[in-house]
């Protein structure tokens, strides 16, 4: 393809994504095909000739878009926002466009500076303490992680050899292997399943702590189970606070587990991949009191700032603890001093490569303004109260727990199994996409406000929907017999949020 | 930013990116910035207002672009090639436009679908046996990874797992957490730094064994090493073949090594993130003889097959052993047997989230068609060869060892001091970009052909460079007192592959 060609191809396909959006109300949000589909459709070798590039986005076209589920959809409400705008678009032309890897700073200056940049104004724009941002005097920063997943599975690595080290300061005795499998992970059983995973990948035993009936992990739960560990002569290392339940968007109280982790050297970690964007408005930062009391902190831009996956934020008080955790230089450790403000972040990492990911950051947090990205996040916050309010109009409903940020639960009066009937009605019509979970032992369905592109207009008609498929299952003579039932259950996180089996 | 504005920006962007492609002879492939030039270029806060796209794209230009190292420059020569092309650009605008996340099969069919296809299409163009491909009848498959980082982790943390597994079906009373500190995982001394790190994360010893003279791990020296650690009570379990190592590009022959780890049911992975992508032309698959052996293989298709990083193509022969390591589905864990087919991505991997990166490989194995790359891989062989030719014609030079692949090492006659003095002189002149590697104690330098858009000349240009360079240094009245000497190496991988400091 040259140059010629991609002006062609590339204005085809910038054509093709404005007609996407611009139709996308059209279209069902869940796709109408059958498992195999597309393997099926598609050939089984790679074509032995170039193929035109027209005949690639035609392809593209009648055969893989009938197979996605429209995540930016007006009328998408399943588990959490996927980011996605025009601005991020462009910034990631750019990045691909230049196709660099920043695997040190001179191998693109510009990649790790425009990071240390966007994170230093990310972090100030969420508020958080001045000592985890890189323009601060200390050892904080902030590095882009691939996801929140990465970010807890760092943090957990990084608890470990900072505690290996500081057991060992006193103990220079101490067999490090038989110490690590001493070592306890501590987290809510309200955890996104990441958390949980995190544990299986660090090989570091995790305990899912019972969370109160508000789904918060309380200060005094997660002491009784570090004096319980301790008695049995095991050794607390890491807590994943959750800021934002993946489930009901609970918030952990860190003012009170972050007393308890400072007091016995604890590693805490704050999963707030979804809800911590809020806190760029000043209104909710008071759901993050106690940050300062924490040694690492994740939020997905990815998810409600417009950004598109993956660009996980994660700051850290002290960077050195990433760096002796991950760095496997053999000679010149000294110079690593040296490079604290000008970070080498293949160190900050699992993985050595990395993309110019930083830039798609910057062009969203240009173009909207950080204005324009509180307007988003206020207003979607508004549309999730409007919808709640139309919910509790119908005396057939109940809206539990209170909404949170842009996700409200709701579930028939009339018991689980109407209420799952209902959801699966619902995706059997492919109209809608919402998914469910589990809230005082109660089956509830998660409406979450995602796409940038949601109205007012699109939240009443999505409760309309609503309304009458519960119409519709209500009214005995009008069950639709043909209706399957869900043979198995697809869990996306640990608390069942549920969707139709494939 | 609306549909009009995304129209216009985006044309923008591409006409900026042809005129980049364009003129990049032009510019040096090293940019002449200092350590924290945007940092003080850029505000210290985000903007609070949007800004036009006008200024977004004036700032890139004038701001950023002058600190980019440019990967895809003719003249760029340092590590490995970053994969990049027009085709894939398309195929990752495709994928930013839909904004879909691959959580499950249902969270996008096709995203999950188009993987399988694809990963299938390229399994066969590279040669693999079909027990690696999931459209065989057994449980094999392959999964793009992030990066080979990634995947010699996940292959590692696989290993663990299924050898707990396997010693506890015999020994049902051992414990977990004691025998895990006994297993050790054995990799070549010219490993990538990537695969040292993999212990670290995964808390698994990692023994480095010495290499033959020709940088290849021999079979006689794993078993040895085996030998050695079961003597002292511990449990070989995870060995990674390098095809292709990062310093001289050489090949551990699996034929050694497979039997001697199938012996010991020990997991053997391969690494062969650079060059496995020639497997695509038959006349290199005599370098994979064993592949047989092994249980999961990684390239990364975002090196040499002209894809965007990132895309690291992994193959497992039985993909359950990834699923037990990493699924934490707490129910219905017998409902995974049907899924096998249609995998159920995120428990192949080890974050939740994942991109629908199968486009950009989809769109450039469609565009390029086999032919196409099986051509652009010769075609860089050849320069390379053409460059070894080059040195060779000029005695003051010695090639060693023999060039592999794209990659051709050489020294000066006249000593180390003198070749690393060329490198650093070559570097301040910033029209070339290398790096240098250690080959039997020598010093030498890695000439690899990286860009796409390398021809004959541009290989006869950066020839003139480095000879003009060597009279310049060889010439003693004309050596440049102001040439700075390296005060700190920054060390891109085990084998001290070099670059100036920042």
């Amino acid at each position: 393809m040259d140059s010629a060609q991609f002006r062609e191809c590339a204005k085809a396909t910038i054509e093709m994504l404005i007609d996407y959006y611009e139709n996308i109300d059209n279209s069902n949000v869940l796709p109408s095909v059958e498992p195999g589909y597309l393997m099926k459709l598609l050939p089984e070798n790679a074509p032995e000739e170039p193929e035109d590039w027209k005949t690639v986005l035609k392809d593209f076209y009648e055969k893989v878009l009938p197979g996605v589920t429209h995540w930016n959809s007006p009328h998408f409400h399943a588990y959490f926002p996927s980011g996605c705008s025009y601005a991020s678009i462009i910034g990631n032309l750019l990045s691909d466009g230049l196709g660099i890897i920043g695997l040190t700073w001179m191998a693109s200056p510009a990649c790790t500076e425009l990071e240390v940049v966007t994170m230093n104004w990310l972090g100030k724009l969420l508020g958080l303490p001045e000592e985890f941002l890189n323009c601060s005097d200390g050892p904080g920063g902030g590095v882009i992680q691939g996801s929140a997943s990465e970010a807890t599975l760092v943090a957990l690595l990084a608890a470990k050899d900072k505690m290996v080290r500081t057991l060992t300061q006193t103990n220079p005795d101490f067999d490090h292997d038989i110490l690590k499998t001493k070592f306890v992970a501590y987290t809510s059983n309200q955890c996104n399943s990441s958390v949980e995973k995190a544990g299986v990948l660090g090989s570091m035993r995790m305990r899912l702590l019972k969370s109160d009936p508000n789904g918060k992990l309380r200060g005094e739960t997660l002491k009784k189970a570090f004096e319980e560990d301790k008695a049995q002569g095991l050794i607390p290392c890491y807590v994943v606070a959750n800021l934002g339940t993946t489930g009901i968007c609970a918030f952990d109280p860190l003012h009170e587990l972050g007393p308890v982790c400072n007091e016995e050297n604890v590693w805490l970690h704050v999963d707030a991949a979804y809800a911590a964007s809020a806190f760029i408005c000043p209104e909710y930062r008071h759901l993050m009191k106690g940050v300062e009391y924490v040694n690492s902190f994740v939020v997905n831009a990815h998810k409600w700032l417009l950004v598109n996956f993956d660009c996980s934020a994660m700051w850290v008080k002290d960077c050195y603890d990433l760096i002796y955790a991950f760095d496997v230089q053999r000679m010149y450790l000294d110079d690593l001093k040296t490079t604290v403000k000008i970070p080498d972040y293949r160190h900050w990492q699992m993985p050595l490569g990395r993309r110019f990911r930083s830039l798609k950051l910057w062009t969203v947090l240009k173009m909207y303004g950080a204005d324009g990205l509180r307007d988003h996040i206020r207003n979607q916050i508004n549309l999730a109260l409007h919808f709640a309010k139309l919910v509790r109009s119908d005396n057939r409903f109940i809206v539990e727990p209170e909404p949170s940020m842009g996700l409200v639960c709701f579930r028939l009066q009339d018991g689980d199994s109407n209420t799952k009937k209902l959801l699966e009605n619902l995706i059997e019509k492919k109209k809608l996409f919402m998914v469910a979970c589990t809230f005082r032992n109660r089956y509830v369905i998660r409406f979450v406000v995602c796409s940038r592109l949601t109205t007012k207009e699109h939240i009443e008609t999505s409760w309309n929907f609503i309304k009458e498929e519960t119409d519709r299952l209500m009214s005995p003579d009008k069950i639709n017999p043909k209706s399957q039932s869900i043979s198995t259950i697809d869990h996306f996180d640990s608390i069942h949020i549920c969707e139709k089996s494939k």
